[in-house]
């Protein structure tokens, strides 16, 4: 595995939003439509369960070797599935002792303030492979998620990132989305634009239309 | 890393349960008490919150090595925690795989019916170090658990585990301690018994006493 991912339209699952589809469904839709990589993210399933969708999901993009499949926060399930990559928030685990443990997978940091960009910038070089800055907007798919950043903020972050890859995550949908690219960010993340669209694929189509 | 516990008095623990008190607090009391073996169970915690506590209770016992450490569920918290073991229940990892990522850890499973049994027994020597039987008695502190073996389902439990150790689990207290351990098992698990003792100390010296 050699920790590539294509962050220009990074699909973040939510299990709930995609129902009565199946998760891999909407996954299947997507990337049809242009999303460029997967994040199988469910904080509700048992590991057994997370590992069962994530194996799900890879067995459909079986055929598109180019869309990385990332893990949510479960470590374990990351490298039991053979996941492409692991995502952590800032209060998951620590990214530092992922990184020692997974030397292999790519590897996601969300970062929403200056201080946590600098926290994640005094890290050894190599550690982190993203940057997820967010939310830009407040989003319901997040409750828990710190104050919303605006497109100011975001670009403040996307600067000072220092050369990581970026993606701009929280309430982003199509008609945000050249603002959001205008940033400088290097892709952007979507949950429920395409989760809870009736048609993932258009959905998709009409983000990847809107970031050229 | 050896993959050796002692079983006889297995303490799993219950954060809720040990409050006000810190787990570790209650953990370096119970071992005082003649507790073998720890086992940290918090489904709620995040696993950064997991890994901390099993560091925890790893500084608490660093002066008893012969104690070991095994966190539930958490495959990743025990790797990046540096623990003696891991244990799964039926709907956690699958423990074939856990034993495949991580063949130095203790490993144990959760079985609770004849057909559970029979399944783990099917699984390649050296899959499972030690299986947990129950619950012999219904508890509250697991209550999604399956329905209460008994005293003579328990015993044949031991008697079909074929050499495999075995410790019982579920609503153990002292006074029903020693009809458990006539079954045959190697030891018991003790949660409430333990955590929500007034004195850790004595509970586990009481258990000890009626062990033997």
């Amino acid at each position: 595995m050699t920790r590539r991912l294509d962050p220009t339209l990074y699909l973040v699952t939510d299990t709930v939003l995609c129902a009565p589809r199946s998760v891999p469904e909407v996954v299947a839709a997507a990337v049809a439509g242009g999303v460029t990589a997967v994040q199988v993210r469910d904080k509700t399933a048992s590991r057994r369960d997370l590992l069962a969708l994530t194996r799900a999901v890879q067995q459909t993009l079986a055929d598109r070797p180019g869309v990385a499949v990332v893990v949510d926060d479960a470590l374990d399930v990351a490298l039991l599935a053979g996941a492409d990559g692991v995502h952590v928030g800032q209060s998951d685990l620590p990214v530092a002792e992922v990184r020692a443990l997974a030397p292999q997978l790519h590897l996601g940091l969300s970062v929403g303030t200056p201080a946590e960009l600098a926290a994640a910038r005094d890290l050894p070089p190599g550690t982190v492979d993203l940057l997820g800055l967010g939310p830009v907007w407040a989003t319901p798919t997040k409750p828990d998620a710190a104050a919303a950043l605006g497109l100011d903020a975001l670009a403040e972050l996307v600067r000072g990132a220092g050369g990581t890859t970026t993606v701009a995550i929280g309430g982003i949908h199509a008609d945000r989305a050249a603002d959001v690219a205008a940033t400088g960010v290097d892709g952007i993340c979507v949950v429920s634009d395409i989760c809870a669209a009736g048609d993932p694929r258009a959905a998709a189509e009409q983000l990847r239309a809107e970031l050229r």
